[in-house]
């Protein structure tokens, strides 16, 4: 393999911005490459919610320059057995805890194994067992970033944990789907990708595909916020091809009363 | 012109920190030039408002070293008609949407013009028109602080977006200015400059100028924070030379129940 | 002395990440010394909570390289009669105002010498007397991180604010300590740290420790959140080993109705 790093470094975790934590991982890093950059890609995914955080390291994680180190820590099992990684793509590393953080890029083309932390001169000597994002994976992310090959970093692994897939159900003539975020501004994130959505209407030629979301009836898709009107509720395909509910100019959320995991249904009229 | 790219590109968005939007941008433009370096100016613009943002940005940017690149991005038109614009002064750029949030640099003497994006080239290969961000500002910020010269993004625009400038009104022995902004502190900061209340003064020999913020009377201007006494709310000029109202060690906002656009009121008594 | 800088300026403030100021800071510095890294420790600071601020630099500090600067402004007294300080220790130097923000440092082994900043050649030309932050502590520390050294800033200063040091009381068979913050999980950390634990309990061989907090037992110390049950709140050694109070998956402070400065007792039983 002939992973080269690019010096940065992204981190994504649950630790919020008031503590100290995010700035002594840094620390940590720095002590180790004092050449590598950071770059935050959220430090506020909900404490402890894996999913969220995993939606939000999918999103991003391929804009980045070959040669990347994505670290992701959201971790309630610190501490117990459960496992370190660093999991090896074509262009990125992934350094967290195995509770299913990366599991998006097991079954990527581009994936090409994973490794056990195990091995302790790349950690950090320890204080307790309560903060393993400054004790092993930011000692391992820099390393790694310094040219350390990841599978230096212990055994293969792979029976690595996976978390269950958000997959719509897909039916003949209807598509189910559910809302895995809601961002800053409100918006519902569905997991019907665009394309899901093509195929539903490349099986139902000449009729109209209604989108409901809880009992309320989605007028149309547009194509961008703007055209939005009034504060009725659209759909649009977002930034990342996932059909996105909206209100212009206000939260879709709060309009709609829906959270995460409420429902979506797509069906041919 | 002789532009010189220092490297250096800050960012100013209603993203928040939540969302991995900011994340995405920042590993598009490290694609493009590794060697960049961000400053955050803010990200916790509140959702949309293009009068803040630029409020923000206007208080900050002159601090950066020349061959600074500005980008920000309040779009709630994005994906519409509006267009997307490289401001030029004599020591910066601004790359954004053109919808009023540079406008405090149009009749600026450093001002040197104006070009839209329209050079496709320069652009990330879109998905969805929800996102010009990521798609169309960072990419352009990136090269042009790779060295690619503003006017190779697109023709001169000489027809900008600007926003209403809040100055406020001047009489003979009286002003009338706005709270323009609320800080952290719950600080309410005006559009009456130091130069204007001087006017105002000098005008008005041997009166009193007195300041009242919703029909309560501020009793005086202090210096510093540390001059205040109690919660009674005081008045000083502060770091960008602009009247403001403070209660020590509390919020000013709070304890006169007044938000932005509140009137703030000054006469010769 | 020899002290080199390592490029590193770390910030602590409570400036929050609505506003401009850290933005306007860090603008200043890259003009100073363009080549500069930032690490924000947190801007989260609860608005002029010295102590806060003296805790979270206190647990991370000695993380980063040495040859860091460590900038922290929590600054109430700013434009009064307070002084400006760089404080020298072996690996670090910190800058700030003198109100106790650094005193952790003072009775350190490391500790070289504090020193007043007088020298008005590295200030901003200053407008008004609010914002320290941007006009004196960001050059002084931008030039310092350009190898001017700390004695060029001003005369030395030996009584320096110190903040009372928040010591649990320790008695024959019990300790009294307090909480002294409150983390974004909702964790209680106290200022007992393994030490004074693992004295009591051998001044007191044969008997077991009780620990209560606000008049609530703790059932037990385990050794990482994983080991917690249901909601039942538990106490651990935590990665500054200090003892802190958890609920798995939930937060004590909730769940247990106690703030800052909270007591927590231990006790021979």
């Amino acid at each position: 393999m002939q992973w080269k790093p690019s010096g940065v470094v992204t981190l994504t975790t649950d630790f919020g911005l008031s503590d100290h934590f995010v700035g002594a991982m840094k620390g940590v890093m720095l002590r180790i490459n004092p050449n590598l950059r950071f770059v935050d890609v959220s430090h506020q995914i909900p404490p402890q919610d894996i999913p969220e955080a995993s939606f939000c390291l999918r999103s991003s994680y391929f804009y980045f320059p070959a040669g990347t180190i994505h670290l992701a820590v959201v971790d309630p099992g610190v501490g117990s057995g459960r496992r370190s990684l660093v999991v090896v793509t074509r262009d990125y590393l992934f350094v967290g805890p195995d509770n299913g953080l990366f599991s998006f890029t097991f079954s990527d083309p581009s994936f090409l194994g994973a490794y056990e932390l195990k091995v302790r001169k790349y950690f950090l000597t320890s204080r307790g067992a309560t903060f393993h994002g400054r004790d092993i994976f930011a000692p391992v992310a820099a390393w790694l970033s310094a040219g350390i090959p990841p599978q230096e970093m212990g055994p293969p692994v792979g029976d690595m944990v996976r978390l269950p897939v958000l997959q719509p159900r897909v039916g003949a003539s209807d598509v189910e789907g559910e809302i895995v975020h809601i961002d800053r501004f409100g918006n519902l994130i569905s997991n019907v990708t665009e394309e899901v959505y093509g195929d539903l209407a490349g099986r139902c030629p000449g009729r109209r595909i209604r989108i409901a979301v809880s009992a309320q009836e989605i007028e149309k898709i547009v194509r961008c916020y703007d055209e939005g009107c009034g504060e009725k509720p659209l759909a649009l395909f977002n930034s990342s091809s996932l059909l996105e509910i909206f209100c212009k100019g206000s939260s879709a959320a709060k309009r709609l009363a829906v959270g995460k995991g409420g429902r979506i249904h797509l069906y041919a009229a």
